[in-house]
């Protein structure tokens, strides 16, 4: 069917988004041509429109629109604190614990080294910039708690402490609400040897 | 962040795609700004182009971008069967045979009592018309196998045989290549109901 060439185009285009394999992509451009053509304008001018738009802030390097994210221009937060996070959605959760008032510094990837993504990937050296910018005491590294994310803590932690910045990592131990007996072993083994008086 | 609405746009355009929620949005923007701006740009004009070109083929009701599609206008076909198909993909799979010279008729979906599509919402009078004008004689239903597609081909075939077309159904059996002790019991069941001669 040579006159579907642009259908072939699209489907081929949707491909590139994370996790679509040819069959999802078919599925999507079928659907979108058969029931939300008007999805299918608003996706591409949202994806033209953020494509030219965002950008990375120069100080903490998350998506922003501006030369400087808002967060960082934010003249009531702690400038002396500073939380490495791995993602934009990793901010935001902490941010919504209302339990930070620092800065951030996102470093829009982990270490992986089966990906191919090493110390350079991620930002290493802006992060060192950053954090010997001679206002910030504490680096708090809020990377996820998986294997990638804690050898990412790991070299960024002994890469920090040797320019002699304090480095935290967050508490590891047993989540809000939950039921021990239902608690993975290895939490618990950190909670008890992270244990505080009570 | 209110310097994000751009990302937060994309994001929501994202969720327009079936299959993809809050967080598989997410993960594909992220992608897409970090890794991957050409891919969308190229998303962007591919999604433009098709929403503007790609239109229903009047005889057959395929995607084309011509007002009748490449195989409804080959003259080489067969122009007495009509095959039933539910999508392109179908469609696609049943071409790629080499086994069938007739044209097409493609659904563009299935009835679906749960999500509210009835006959009239996959062109019923459509191709009650087609299968009418007097040249085709044999509808083969080639709706798939699931609870859907043999209620599609149930009702399609009862509205047909209304009119005197001959209807036929793809035969149902044991796949090639398969070994019977891993092949369903339904399938089996099928199989022997309608064995044929050797």
């Amino acid at each position: 069917m040579a006159d579907l060439s642009v259908l072939e185009g699209l489907i081929q285009a949707l491909r590139r988004l994370p996790g679509v394999g040819v069959k999802s992509a078919s599925r999507m451009a079928y659907h979108l041509l058969q029931h939300d053509r008007e999805g299918a304008e608003l996706l591409s001018q949202a994806l033209h429109q953020a494509a030219a738009a965002v950008r990375h802030c120069e100080r903490c390097y998350t998506f922003t629109t501006q030369a400087v994210c808002e967060t960082c221009l934010d003249e009531s937060r702690d400038t002396t604190r500073l939380c490495v996070v791995e993602t934009p959605a990793d901010q935001s959760a902490v941010e919504r614990t209302a339990a930070y008032k620092g800065l951030y510094f996102v470093l829009m990837g982990r270490i992986s080294p089966l990906d191919g993504i090493g110390p350079k990937d991620i930002g290493l050296q802006k992060l060192m910039e950053r954090a010997s910018d001679g206002v910030v005491t504490e680096v708090i590294l809020a990377t996820n708690f998986t294997a990638e994310g804690e050898a990412t803590a790991h070299v960024l932690g002994e890469a920090l402490k040797r320019r002699g910045v304090q480095v935290t990592r967050l508490a590891r131990g047993v989540p809000v609400g939950s039921e021990l007996e239902y608690v993975d072993l290895g939490t618990i083994a950190h909670a008890l040897v992270d244990r505080r008086n009570a």
